[in-house]
Parts: structure tokens; sequence; C-alpha cells
């Protein structure tokens, strides 16, 4: 669903605003006869012209995007009353044959004996009838790779809470941006009952560099206010550091606090820089969180469930090449010398 | 433009049928209390419909890019008159500054000698003044690693009259399809004005996998019977053998026509097999159709002047990481135990 990442691969996160900056190529343009390269900038002039045209194309897909949130809104709020418990979805409503049926039928009729216990123990303990779908959220932030980078243990009590993430959109006649707001329940760390990250996008191209417009890209992105409760914040910590007196000699300790790393500095980004000037630290760092944001609104969001459950491919990694063996991946040489093979072809007639 | 690159990377060629069948994951769903599983379930339901709502979605898309293409047509047309020397663009139709504007005066200068040289020259012979942009969609194929490895020495003077591709896409309500359109000047290998090939797509999730559905993908091909004149067929070549009578020991010579190497062979392609029966060999050269067919579609009829000149990226690989040094990689572990690593950011006041 998401059309920044219609053009090539995935949205190409660029804090610095350094582009896919078209190389002056491999063809000695300049060596081109004068009337030649005069129409090759003729064509140039047209490919501005396209590049213009496909910066619109890209406006009326995010216009689509946003009417498919309208959409898809309805569900992803039935499945945060589903996850949180404050709706139960009815039998009917339940109804999912997997491909395994038969495997699971008889995994069934084995269990069959340990889940009566089991609906006794229940019955018998109704405290631990779980409400919803407990730690929905930070289940899936432990089984994805990209989320389970940022969690540190001291954010998982807190993770408990999530009880949905939302995307939302710009509205028509605004800078292109989206927000992802997590949806926290009432809780001991903090009294926001939402934290927001907005990614703001470029969807036009650059006229300095117009060939390197491939839709729209997230260029900046800005966090929220976490209100901690005190001595909360897991985002700092405090420690204490014995300094000498460079006179004296005397010994001095002395506490403060350092940033502590955590899920939640998500809401507290290194802020790209207007002019581009980032160290490349820094640089890689915003990459890597505008990689993040688009995941977040690309898979995790629209998805949640499957990853959940593990059924999700969990990176565009998986999506590279097809599962080939050793073997085919050979293949790719076969197109040479055949003048001997007759075998694998039907002679045309 | 290729919005069936909308989810995931590309889409994901399936000759076979196969999607990316989400496996049984990470996650022992079995392993949940009867009533979480229960609701997970529920959430599985929502993400059929969710699915199929994406499917729409997919469809208003290709209705976008149908709108779009006939706003590109003629940008296109008119790239197709300057290729072909039908039509000379106007001196303000070829303006065009570089980047390399202070470099180019400068080389300028220097060449001015030989440019007014060259035009005596030119003058002098007439019917060496080059007719539009000689070779342009043959210097493509031969700059593009995708293209060239289908490209043999004998096709090479057939191309030379290739004097435009286009892409035209399916109407509403028909099966979602493509066309690409490579459309000849008359020439003295083969009859046919336009040689096609058709790539048709689903566009809907398979009510047995629905969670494998990324998006509208190719799942099979069709190209179009080339009028050859006699002799003129490359793709296929005659060969003589050899052959010893097994009882009588003479021997004798047979020739046969066997199947040749040539992009002309793109026009020929493997059915894909409707029971999704194929052998491994077969679905990787479909795949690797499939590619090529989307390339075709998504980066070198849209940008060809920039594939042309060598600006373009060639291929998705490119696309797929920032340039990081080697260095960079290693930040992806610094966010690891920074517990006394006070240098990099200032203390929260």
């Amino acid at each position: 669903m998401d059309v920044s990442k219609v053009k090539g691969d995935l949205v190409m996160p660029n804090p610095g605003g350094q582009t896919d900056k078209p190389g002056s190529g491999n063809f000695a343009e300049s060596m081109l006869p004068k009337a030649v390269k005069r129409r090759v900038h003729a064509l140039k002039r047209l490919q501005v012209q396209c590049a213009n045209i496909e910066a619109k194309f890209y406006e009326e897909v995010h216009e689509l995007e946003r009417k498919y949130a309208a959409l898809y809104h309805p569900l992803f709020d039935k499945r945060r009353d589903i996850v949180t418990g404050a709706v139960e979805p009815t039998d009917e409503e339940c109804e999912w044959h997997s491909d395994r049926d038969e495997e699971e039928e008889l995994a069934e009729e084995v269990k069959e004996k340990a889940t009566i216990e089991d609906a006794k123990k229940e019955e018998a303990k109704p405290e631990e009838d779980p409400k919803g779908i407990p730690e929905f959220w930070l289940t899936i932030f432990k089984s994805v790779d990209m989320l389970s980078d940022m969690l540190q243990e001291h954010d998982e009590p807190i993770l408990k809470h999530l009880k949905d993430i939302q995307v939302k959109f710009s509205e028509p006649g605004q800078p292109m941006s989206f927000t992802l707001e997590f949806h926290f329940e009432p809780n001991g760390y903090f009294n926001n009952a939402v934290l927001t990250k907005v990614y703001k996008m470029k969807s036009e191209p650059d006229p300095s560099e117009p060939f390197s417009f491939e839709g729209p890209e997230i260029i900046n992105c800005e966090g929220c206010q976490i209100d901690w409760h005190k001595g909360k914040d897991v985002t700092v910590k405090t420690i204490k550091k014995k300094q000498k007196h460079k006179g004296r000699g005397t010994v001095r300790t002395v506490t403060k606090q350092v940033p502590n790393d955590s899920f939640f500095n998500f809401f507290n980004p290194i802020k790209a820089s207007p002019d581009g000037e980032l160290d490349e630290d820094s640089e890689f760092t915003l990459a890597t969180d505008f990689e993040i944001g688009h995941f977040f609104r690309e898979r995790i969001v629209p998805r949640a469930v499957l990853y959940f459950t593990g059924e999700a491919m969990e990176d565009d990694e998986s999506f590279e090449e097809e599962e080939l063996e050793e073997g085919d991946e050979e293949e790719q040489d076969e197109d040479g010398d055949e003048d001997d093979d007759e075998g694998d072809f039907d002679p045309k007639a």
C-alpha cells in the first residue's frame, strides 16, 4: 500500500538530501556529433517534463492511499478492540481453517485430553483468563528483527501497554507526510495517551537533479515530547563518575544523567539538517530511522497479525530473489555457446 | 510508475504460481490459550478482508497508471519523432544546462577549433549527416546488462531498425495486463511493423493463500509470430550432422534446423503451465523473462534517454543500500552497551 515504494526498491531515505545522483554514466555523450547531441538534449528536456508529470502521479497515489486508509480504518479499529479485549469476537468471526488443518486435527486429538485439563484449570482460576491478545504489539516487536534491534529489556513492561499503532496521512494541500501514532493504555510510565512520529516527505523532483526523482521519499522526521512520570524515564540513566581535582588531587563523586538506549528514543530523533550537513554516523542513524518508519507504515500496521504469528516475511531482504538452489544460479551462463545443444528445444518447423 | 512494485521489492515473478507462501512462522501459535487463539483467528479473518480491499486499491492504481500513460504519450511520441529524425527539435527545445557546465565550457573552448573543423567536414559530406539519434534503442540494449545479456551479434543489425518501444495497459474490465510494443522501421528481416509481448497479471489474493498477496504480479506472458523474410530468421540456425548407419557403417550428412540464441526469442517465450508444473530451469527462465518485461515497463520505456546516456541506475541492485563505507556498517552494533559512552549526546537537561 505504500506507494513511496513504487519507484525502485523502497523509499531511499536520504536525510542529507543526497539522492541517487545520476552519474556521468558510461557513455561518452560528448563524443556524439553535435547535431545528435542537440537532439539528446531535447530528449532530456522531455524527460524533465515526464518527471514533473510523475510527481503529480504520486500525489494522486497519495490521495488513493488516504482514501483507502479510511476503508481499512474500521477493520483496524476492530483489530484494536479485539487486541485490547474491549470487544469479544463472535464464533462466526473466529472461524478459521488453515492449510495445516489435517495436521492440526491430529494434533488436536492428542491435545484434547490436555485441553480438557486446561479448561478445567482455567475455570478454576478465572483471574488468569487473558483479556484480548496480551502483549500483542510487544510480541510483534520481539519477532521482527528491525524492531527487536531497538528494544531494550526496560522497554518491555512499557510496551505491554501499547494497544494500537495507527498510520495517518497528510491532508490534500499539505506537504506530503505520514504520522505513526502509538496508542497506550494508561500506565505508570508516562502521561501521554499517544506518542507520535511524523515523517515528512519530498514528493517533487529537485529542479537541479530532476532525474534522481524516484517517487516520494522521506526527508525528515519529528518525534514528540514524552511526559514521563518521575523516575520512570527509560531514555536516561544516572551514572556516578569519580573526578580527581587536577590541582589538589582530591576525588569527588559526581552524578550525571546520560542518555540510555531505549526504543523510546524513537520519539526523539536526530533532525535532518536543512543544509544537508550531517556527519556519516548521523546520516546512517537517520536513514535507519526512515526505514523503520516506512516499515511500520508499509508492513507492520497493515499486516500486524501476520507478524504476531510469524507468518509474514519479516523484511525486504526476503523479497530480493526467488528461492533458487545453488545449481539454478548457474543458469545465467547457459545462454552462451550452445551450438551443439539440441536437447532442450523443439526445432522450429 | 509501476505499482506492481508497490508491495515489497518488485513484482515477484511466479511462473509456477508459487507465491511467497507464509511460513508456519517462528511463533508457536498453538501454544496460546484457546481463548486467545480464537481472537487471533478473528484478526486473521479481518486480515483477509484487508487483502480484498487492497486488491481494489491496486485496481485503482492501475487505473491511475492508465490515466498517466495517456499523459506521457505525447511526450513519448515526441521522443520517437526526434529519435527517428521525423521531427527536428527547435533550439529552444534543445536548451540544456548540465551540472558540469563549467567543465564543459572549458572543454568546449578547447574543442571549438576541432568543432569548426568538424563542421567543415560535415558540410563537405552531407550524406554523413545523421538522422535523428541513430541506434538509440540498440545503444540502450548494449548499455543495460539485463538487456545486453539477451543480445547476440546477429541481432544488432535488426535492432538498428527499432524506432520505438511503447507500453500499453489493459482496459478497465479486462484482466490486468500490460503489453510491450516494439515498433520497427521497414527492414529486410521481417514484415511485422510491431512485435508484441503481453504480460498477464494476477491482481487478487488467492483465496487459499490470501496473505501472500503483495500486489499485482506477472503470472504469464505471450509473444507474437514474427514473419521473417526467407533466410533471415536469426532465431534458428542450420547445422549439419554426420550420422553413421548402425548396421552398414555408412555415413551420411543430415542438415537440421535448431534454435539459435537471439533477443528475438523474447517473442517466443515458454508458456507458464496452468497447473504450475514447470521444471526448475523453465521456472527460472520464465521468472527472468518477467523481470525483463517489468524492467522495460518500469525503467527503460519511461526513462530511455537516461539509459542511452548511461545516467540512469541500471538495475535494482543499485537501489538496495545507500552507499556506506566499510566503517559505517559497523554502526549497527553501536546501540549495544554504551554505559560508558558519554561522548556523543547531550545529556538531557
